[in-house]
């Protein structure tokens, strides 16, 4: 296998590139944020959104497996970011360069927000509502909708995973869990505005370990990748505190001013399972993980 | 009105331009293949698929006005080119040009293959499930929730019309209609494989007044074009038979194989109807017309 990553040096596309690499297959990384490259792993670096050159990477370095995660995920603009369309003209032209070259197997990342959030609730790949409320789960929901289209039209295998809520070593500080950590370790307070919202929870390392599971398979379509357990965020932020000896510090509202968002969003995993994939962390465990790495961080990072 | 019409020289966006030129617009037509320009109206030759084309000629021209119809059309080869997803790519990029320009209103082309043929039926915008069966189908619906998201979050003024079956002078020779009547013409039999199919036919320059009259209003959203009433295809075929004089040479197969194809495919019309559009010609005076238009042509182009 001779294996193409996109949005290498990002949250889950680092696990990819190194649990890949560590069994043993040819690993191809792709990042507009270059990284020293580890020994055996090609880096490239390219801007994917430039005029013609998501397709001439792909042509370049003609790889039988593409693994797909690249994308706008700046937190907090990303929902509603223009460059969303970008990011699905340069998907189209990669998937078309791909089987062009007579690409094998192509996987990339798709998101909870394809669903429609007004129902929310445990969300299953044939049955739930696809009704996405923002530009971010439109623009990956039409990027699904093609490469199903295109690989029935063309027999390319293809598979989709549908990422839930996730977490653990190298999350953006602004995002639920890393700011609770490191505002508690600062000796700071820790808030969530909405307690009582239920969502899953997966490990960066779990995502990426059912991406790499997906690329080895040859299971279709979509796949949600989650825990398929929901935890309410006011019970996350409260174990982060027990857990610093700082639950003292954690601030939660009674009542939750929760907007557009769900209730309860849970991915259904049984069609995950079919690929024999398991989770490496649970919760616990994996805030212990996420709590250790926060630790070795040296200070300045914290903020 | 400054309107930009792409595919302006197709079967729709003919009867576009010169409506449009006749309200008194200033129109920039834009075609791969370049006409004479009618003294008043502007034309530009470009290749939309070619990188940056669409988007700079989009920028170029400047217009308020965008009517977007071109697309690839080829009879027997459209519905599974690969080249849909090129139109989709240049059709995404023409929308975020026209609204970094400040374009006031945006009117682009769909089609029926975007709902659940499955079903079938009367199809209506809101209820109908949109579950396209081709790649064709699923290139122009994923325009169209991009289109939306798009719309919803920039607040462009867009609309989609949803063409189904369309007829008129200068169809491609190849489709139900036009090879109907030169057969017929020319002296031969003229058949029909599925004629107990229902279809709603319009005249192509009602099709074309009906996209004239969604850029000039506010509507939002996907709106189906058409007559709102279905006709056997074997009605079709004889009543050209009749008209001709011809109908002792029309063949009709007693039983259908339909294949994929749905039984009953009608457009439910009340939301076309809110634009005060209303068709000029019945099937009848619209056959009649298409006939007249045959006969004037030279011979030569009958085959």
């Amino acid at each position: 296998m001779k294996v193409l990553v996109t949005g290498a040096s990002g949250f889950i596309g680092r696990h990819c590139v190194a649990q890949l690499h560590a069994k043993g297959y040819e690993v191809h990384a792709v990042s507009s944020a270059m990284r020293d490259a580890p020994p055996g792993v090609t880096w490239h670096g390219a801007d994917l959104l430039a005029d013609g050159e998501a397709a001439g990477l792909v042509r370049r370095i003609g790889a039988t497996h593409l693994l797909h995660l690249a994308w706008c995920t700046q937190p907090g603009k990303y929902w509603t970011a223009l460059e969303n369309f970008d990011w699905l003209r340069a998907s189209l032209a990669m998937i078309q360069a791909f089987t062009a070259i007579g690409g094998k197997r192509l996987v990339a990342a798709g998101t909870c927000a394809e669903y429609d959030w007004h129902g929310g609730g445990i969300c299953a790949e044939a049955t739930t509502p696809l009704v996405p409320g923002t530009l971010y789960g439109s623009s990956k929901h039409a990027l699904q909708l093609q490469l199903a289209a295109w690989s029935r039209q063309t027999g390319l295998s293809s598979a989709w995973g549908r990422v839930f809520s996730l977490y653990g070593p190298h999350e953006h500080p602004q995002r639920l869990m890393a700011s609770t950590i490191s505002s508690l370790m600062d000796g700071n307070t820790a808030t969530c505005g909405n307690p009582g919202l239920v969502r899953d929870y997966l490990h960066a390392e779990d995502v990426a370990s059912a991406f790499v599971a997906l690329l080895e398979c040859e299971l279709a379509g979509p796949v949600n990748i989650g825990s398929g357990h929901g935890v309410a965020l006011g019970d996350i932020v409260t174990a982060i505190g027990q857990k610093l000896g700082a639950v003292d510090r954690v601030r939660l509202p009674s009542v939750s001013v929760r907007g557009t968002e769900p209730a309860l969003l849970v991915a259904e995993t049984s069609k995950l399972a079919l690929t024999g994939w398991t989770p490496k962390f649970d919760l616990d465990r994996g805030l212990d993980d996420t709590i250790a790495w926060w630790r070795a961080q040296p200070r300045a990072t914290l903020r």
